[in-house]
């Protein structure tokens, strides 16, 4: 299984990434040594998906402390730091509960400059260890609703490349591929930068599972049809009540299932939900930049001066979502089996 | 107002086309002599929209008898010519319809070939002069629906650049505009193609209606804060019970526009209904070839070796539309006031 990221070295060592803007393309590895590399790398979006983010920030915390041997100079840098990872993307809440939980640790220590930067990057590669179990408890939990025959629709990228393991939705299909079942996977394109024709569809064919890629606005037609059995998607977000962010289009997926009575389900982590908030209302939407949407053709297809809007996120309702498969199952709100017990 | 089309000179002139797959980057003109040149030119999309496909396909019948001066030899040419013009795309009726007027006129006279060579002529620029006058008459059947502060979705391109006037969905909203109505027009980017993001905003802006492209997923969120209050497309086939066939991702509006309870109406002129058709499942639906999804992106976003599906058109069913806007006004099924009584 290809890997998002992975730290390399010793405390003094370095992050080393796929960029994913140059996927398909090319397969390249960034070498990141500095937070403010890895905050511009989060930006753009060389690495995406709520998990891969959550474990990005954790690994940024180390390289903020690169070369410092006094506590107090590594928590100062720890302080200056942290606040601008937690803001590098406002949508996926991983990021802010894994910043949170590196500050947690060093918050309750008494150790040494070196000894907490071993600490710090313990507990990064402990998140992401963490996090490829999650994964691959998702793919288990969620396997069996892939069935022989299937047609299944996923938007957006929820796989190797969106997480710290083996992904979310994505992790799904590879269980089910695993226990023998044979189904197809249809991945929207998602515009605007196209995770969906360019990652999930690679993802998908180095794991030999049969993938057709579509326009976004096809996936009614198919619907109509009655082509699709199934859709899983991953989320960046979800609120106490199972309201889910997850990239633009998803919640238009969502209507189209409503329609069709195919069933919805969102793939996440439990670190990917926020207790503290109750409704997908309160989930800030990250707004991006419209040249993503022009940048798309070579010649640039909207004309100078018309205006482009690029919300990089929906907010899908928990009536429309069937099942949330998480690392604890297949669960419902009020999600007793991952509620922390203090929140709320 | 822009001119998709038109013939320049006598009956050995040619056809002057804006080439549409160059817009909004340059405004070059097509001169097509032949009607090789004239097929090739709708089947790459230089001339689309069903009303315009049909004005040009008239013109076609011309440019297969130019030079020519006998009659045995002008009906040789059209026995030959009309069948590939008719077949060059299937979606379209207009296409048919037209195809089949220019026939019928030649079948009924007992002319010389120049004679017939004029009366084709004519035939042809009376099918443009029509068409223009349908566009208007659509325009002012549709404008009320347009409130001042109103916010209009529509998909695709079905303004003057679709038809041989000022357009049918967007001729609603420039009647709308004369009559002193502010609004704002959202244009579904419309992939693969573009035609939302290159023309219709080439369009709108030129006529100053305040115009905001999106990336066609991200239309459901827009629905969900409540930002739009109306929705009104082209089509490029309306069955006799109403269901209409128009650019791939109207039926996923549609399906939006439904969820949401906002009225979703079809404008289309009498020459776009096939009432030899009972309902949309006996339209056929157009798949284009993958590469245009795929060449987006300069450097093709889609990894070599995965499928990619592009349908051209979906079916909206006449359940989900709530008017049809034509030139005799908006009407409902069974379309009495635009139906031939000869008709089934």
């Amino acid at each position: 299984m290809i890997e998002a990221l992975r730290w390399v070295g010793d405390r003094d060592g370095h992050v080393s990434m796929i960029d994913q803007t140059r996927l398909p393309d090319v397969l390249i590895d960034l070498e990141i040594t500095n937070p403010d590399d890895m905050i511009a790398a989060i930006r753009r979006l060389s690495v995406r998906g709520a998990p891969a983010i959550g474990v990005a920030a954790a690994y940024g915390a180390c390289l903020a402390t690169r070369g410092l041997t006094d506590a107090v100079e590594v928590r100062a840098a720890l302080d200056r730091e942290l606040p601008k990872i937690r803001d590098s993307r406002p949508t996926a809440v991983n990021l802010h509960h894994m910043v949170d939980r590196m500050r947690r640790l060093i918050d309750a220590s008494d150790l040494t400059g070196c000894e907490l930067r071993d600490r710090l990057l313990q507990e990064a590669c402990s998140i992401q260890a963490e996090d490829r179990e999650l994964c691959l408890m998702i793919g288990r939990a969620g396997a069996a609703l892939v069935k022989d025959g299937g047609r299944v629709l996923t938007h957006c990228n929820a796989g190797a490349l969106a997480t710290g393991g083996q992904g979310t939705a994505l992790s799904v299909f590879y269980a089910a591929k695993d226990a023998g079942r044979r189904f197809e996977v249809v991945a929207d394109e998602t515009r605007p930068l196209l995770q969906g024709a360019r990652l999930t569809a690679w993802e998908l064919q180095k794991a030999e599972i049969p993938v057709t890629v579509i326009c976004d606005n096809a996936a009614g037609h198919l619907f109509a049809r009655g082509e699709i059995d199934l859709v899983v998607t991953g989320a960046d977000r979800v609120a106490s009540n199972g309201d889910a962010a997850n990239k633009i289009g998803t919640y238009t997926v969502a209507c189209l299932a409503q329609l069709h009575n195919v069933p919805f389900y969102i793939a996440a982590p439990s670190t990917t939900f926020d207790f503290s908030l109750a409704t997908g209302a309160e989930i800030p939407i990250e707004e991006r930049s419209g040249d993503e949407v022009w940048r798309v053709s070579g010649s640039g297809p909207i004309p100078d001066g018309v205006k482009v809007r690029n919300p990089a996120f929906d907010v899908t309702p928990a009536s429309m979502v069937k099942g949330w498969i998480t690392e604890k199952g297949i669960i419902q709100p009020p999600f007793a089996e991952i509620r922390p017990e203090a929140t709320r």
